[in-house]
């Protein structure tokens, strides 16, 4: 049994520091890094690309939308064509950069605003899926499981890791828990284990509400950004490998 | 006798148009694209790749400073960390749209302000040449012919293109007029063209005060944001070539 | 009779020159400058509040969406908060400019994607509407006739001015018809004259379809982005003064 | 005796948090709010407003180069035209942001790289003070003591608030220990506030290598990015009223 752990991370930017990346980029097995639109330059990405190779775990770019005051949180109307070149752009300045650094990208998972939607809009799941296509069939897309980007991504002939969560609560119908709502993040280091746990193991989560859904995924996702995340790290890593899941990056079939 | 006519294109940015780059880029036998920092965005990079692909022009990539309200032609101190990283970044970002376009890049050549300051500064043009480098020791590196940078980059182990000026004045030390004096810029087809030739066939070129000095250059520059642009790439391409000149990419000895 | 005459204005950016500011600014009585987040930059805004103090026009502001490589006409979500922020900071900026050049603001007119949502999202308009007046309560609000921003502005005590276009066709439901659509623009200076004189005496335009409906306008806009419009300027103002149509800014009653 | 403390405040951007604002500005005098060139964005700028003007103390602005990624610390070369235009731009917004929250700006002083060369270029110095009169006459210019920005100030008829460190080392020339060399910062509360005393009671400071100087100052600056500024600022403030001086804004002549 195995399973990929992945992790946000390159999100400081220039003199603002984001997240404790040099503590958790060990800690997991892939690292989804910020291209320089919603977060990162190019000075971070060095240095982040540079810990990841130093602690050997898979390398891949987190394109967002050109808003780094949004963060790439805020929704953007981009054409198509607009989309997708902003995705080869931000893959292409990764890759650059990795290149020099003696490291090849591996996945792509996109951030934010981007992530939710082409989580259900098909068109732009598709635009999303073809514009990493024509950069490189080899990358891996990472995306939330049994979302449209899924299913477009494996339409465009890619290797998709389906991703869940183990710090945010579910809703029944397998959808993230708003997080305006209450009770959107799990921030014990303890619930955020056994969930994933549950999702390694047994392919299921509990809901918000006291359900059990089905979900499955090959990768499980820590958000950098929380503040105890190389904790929940810690304790999500220990609970896997104490129940003999092997925490390693997903393969391409590319 | 063989030379590279280039030219810098791609410095449309979003809603705002620059340069004649449809008619131009088929007259010349190289592009310097601009990357994004200081013009240049990813949907105009597409679009400046496949016109270039279109017409059988070789691509290369014109890095800048990250100043788009200046058009990377006010100096700025970025530490070498940064000016490596950011090349790199804009390198690769070209190279990723470039390569979703089944085109590769075959060289480099650096803007404004920092092309003007590697021309003389020893530690910022090895910074350069290394960068560049780094990335790939494949891409050639265009160079005013006699700066710091030919010798840097020719240090680093990079084949480097020695550039001369069609288009622009020059003073008996081998140094361009600057654009603040009057002469600076030759805006007659004619006597561009016979600028290039003499260039291309004698190694010499003639001085704004009347001398004639050596240049010794594989590539002549013809400035896309000149209004005339096209006029001078037709007349200084009809020159050459009624004198026999074959024009074409240098080519990389890596 | 009496009617302002409204133009976009201080579009460029940087190198980028947009639109023809010099001819078109003295024709029209009042100018919509941007203010630095979807077009223009400090140098631009001082450059042309210069122009339209020269020419005796008012002067008001431009605000857009804060996407410089989209024009503002990209669709963004915004909290109310930021929304609020963003456009009392380009208010000020251009107010700051103004003071320095011995001017003062009259009106304040949102840009595309935000004019265009303000028109029909109440929410947007009013928080549109009330960011305004907590910066002044004696600024205009230039907002679309019949929009949810007029009655929006109406409602925040702001005095409204209602906006109509020269140059551009109406549906019969009194939206303006999508740039999309053939026939969107009236390109012929004639028409447009015909159009604005129709509206400033008759409050009547006809409608893409050969309809009649009616148009309560104070302003009616030329826009500074369409080629020949210091020639549709022109026209226009020639056909209202040869009916005896005053052209002047709008009075507020704050 | 009186003195004003000062410090840089609202240096946060987007999703980045930058220094503890929230406990600093009630243990000042004066803030120097960022303007959103090399930080602060238009809702930090809202928010910091909001909290001095709560803390009932001076607000002034920081403007500083159109540097994001580099925080304004990194040498540009903008023409006497650029700076003005961004100079006025900036403290516009600021005033904008202030003017809806029902509070004026008193003061002013140049950032990072501006405020170093404004130090010792006297036509740069001549272009800030200039640029900042255009704006209002009657806003106080924060200037290095002894610095062409403090002369520059007095010969525009600007009133002068003469700046001194509670933080930073002196060289004997009366010029601050860089940063790049050891000792350049106090860390220890005692020592900033032992050397806040000297300057305010006796115009008098203690050098890196042991000697006195003379500096006259009628503002002191606590810095807001050093992590312990708080403490720093309480013990400052603590020693200056044990010892009877008044802690109080500047005021203008104006």
């Amino acid at each position: 049994m195995r399973i990929d752990l992945n992790s946000d991370v390159g999100e400081s930017f220039g003199e603002w520091p984001l997240g404790r990346d040099e503590e958790l980029i060990p800690l997991v097995s892939s690292v989804n890094v910020a291209c320089g639109a919603h977060a990162g330059d190019p000075l971070v990405m060095t240095r982040t690309v540079r810990l990841a190779r130093g602690a050997g775990v898979a390398v891949g770019a987190h394109p967002g939308y050109p808003d780094l005051q949004g963060f790439g949180r805020r929704d953007m109307s981009l054409s198509p064509e607009e989309l997708t070149a902003t995705i080869r752009f931000q893959l292409g300045a990764l890759a650059g950069i990795a290149r020099a650094e003696g490291c090849e990208l591996r996945h792509v998972k996109p951030h934010g605003a981007l992530y939710n939607r082409a989580a259900t809009d098909k068109a732009l799941a598709t635009c999303v899926a073809e514009a990493v296509r024509g950069f490189s069939a080899d990358l891996i897309l990472v995306a939330l499981a049994g979302s449209a980007l899924q299913r477009a991504g494996a339409s465009a002939g890619l290797t998709v890791a389906a991703e869940a969560f183990a710090d945010r609560a579910y809703e029944r119908d397998g959808t993230l828990r708003s997080r305006r709502l209450p009770g959107a993040l799990l921030e014990s280091p303890q619930q955020a284990a056994a969930q994933a746990l549950a999702i390694a193991r047994e392919g299921r989560v509990g809901t918000h509400d006291g359900e059990t859904i089905a979900v499955q995924a090959q990768t499980i996702c820590i958000h950098g950004d929380t503040p105890g995340a190389p904790e929940i790290a810690r304790a999500v890593r220990r609970s896997l490998e104490a129940a003999g899941v092997v925490i390693q990056p997903v393969e391409s079939a590319g």
